[in-house]
């Protein structure tokens, strides 16, 4: 890392349990490009007092994670639309005291459709209805993809967010006509929870489906994704999102775009 | 450096027009001894917010300037008696959440007097009457100068500084008795000011002395400090001071006192 002096800029975080990725994929990205930068997770009690420090002491960016991400909405300046479409935040840009609001988990999304030349006539199939789940179907709602059913366990979030996408409600993943895309945005499958070692979708909806789409990062080859692998279905994983709204985070702070390459190495060290 | 990773504590500074010093200084010290610690320079125009963030983010140190040192006081917990003996704050410690305030100034000058053994029956004559005039008049009053004179174009300050030490006040250097130990605690001196060239003290007032001691720290070899050294007299530089208060600041930030080796590497890569 280069030497700090006066005119290092902060980028942070807001979590209330702070992971260790941000910290090392901006700061290796920093080093690796020679910006005059740190990142630091920080988690805070009073996330009122957290946006006037980032406001008063002129802290460039803010990653927000759970559970701010809503809340932080009232004390902020300005939403650009890929905050506004989801009403919720995962990133603060302070330009001179004025904080502007993103969703980077929903550019993100919207990124790897394109990536992923994902067909917009596809009929997807998503379960889950937080935070990341609004970002992930109002992605792909927003990218085209009109036929949709919203699984949720919550009937009222769930209800919402499917009529918001114009897609329809079901409780559980329907075996009858199971999706062309499946998309996991649950904690099934991942490390360290209850659900470890369940599947978000069964080995028969995988068959019949053409992509799986998890968005559980830790880890990112989920059981989920080893089974579509298994039976040769195109896959994008939680990692490609997680690397992905990190790097769109990256370029709003800074204003540089770095290569493939660096990202990827940016990555493996974030990682590792 | 080392990686940071969400453990790593941040110590900062608020200063209208950050230097260098801290920041370089710390953050040597933290590498040297490979403590998970980072160290950056803040200015802020919202003094109440700066404080609010550091608190909210659990900052865990942040060192003081001007022109904040007596305003920030009414937003602290408590006083050490470094900062409560002059009114002012150079230094606060963060300790899950509660706010400690101390002057490393204070606490420099006075260890200075120790370690260089000036003689507490010295006549001192010590110009300046500004927050750092208040620290290190006060410091020699606490380590037993009873006799000094307070020399202060502002009278009201400086009457109100010589009172507090049982002092008297004069507006100038008196010729006809002036002082064994000579202290210039104004920017006379100091590079890029009106009066870079100028000597606080002229040549005859040293000639009368035993000790200069010049707080000026940029330079340290001031002129007055080379007219003491050319008459052979003893010095105390503002280098010693800023060294020392910086050191100070670093052991109350971490619970770590580091070797007088590592100092002086931390203080020789923090100048240049």
């Amino acid at each position: 890392m280069r030497v700090l002096d006066r005119d290092t800029q902060l980028c942070m975080s807001l979590a209330s349990r702070p992971g260790n990725f941000g910290t090392r994929f901006h700061n290796h990205l920093y080093a690796a490009l020679d910006l005059n930068f740190v990142y630091k997770a920080f988690t805070t009690e009073d996330l009122e007092g957290a946006v006037r420090g980032i406001r008063a002491l002129g802290i460039r960016g803010c990653a927000v994670s759970m559970p701010f991400k809503e809340a932080v909405i009232p004390l902020l300046d300005e939403l650009d639309p890929s905050a506004a479409a989801i009403g919720s935040v995962n990133t603060i840009v302070n330009t001179a005291g004025h904080l502007k609001a993103y969703n980077t988990d929903y550019t993100a999304a919207q990124l790897l459709t394109g990536r992923h030349a994902l067909d917009p006539a596809a009929r997807v199939v998503l379960r889950g209805s937080g935070g990341m789940g609004k970002a992930v179907a109002s992605a792909l709602r927003d990218a085209g993809f009109t036929h949709g059913v919203l699984v949720a366990r919550n009937e009222g979030a769930g209800r919402v967010l499917a009529d918001r996408c114009g897609w329809t409600w079901q409780p559980d993943v329907p075996d009858a006509q199971p999706g062309d895309l499946l998309v996991n945005v649950t904690p099934i499958g991942m490390a360290g929870g209850p659900e470890e070692h369940a599947l978000a979708f069964t080995p028969q909806h995988v068959a019949a489906a053409a992509t799986v789409f998890d968005v559980v990062a830790l880890p990112s080859e989920t059981p989920l994704i080893a089974e579509a692998r298994r039976q040769g279905k195109a896959v994008v994983t939680g990692l490609e999102v997680v690397a992905l709204q990190a790097l769109e985070q990256f370029v709003l702070y800074t204003g540089v775009r770095p290569t493939g390459e660096q990202v990827a190495a940016a990555v493996a060290f974030a990682r590792g």
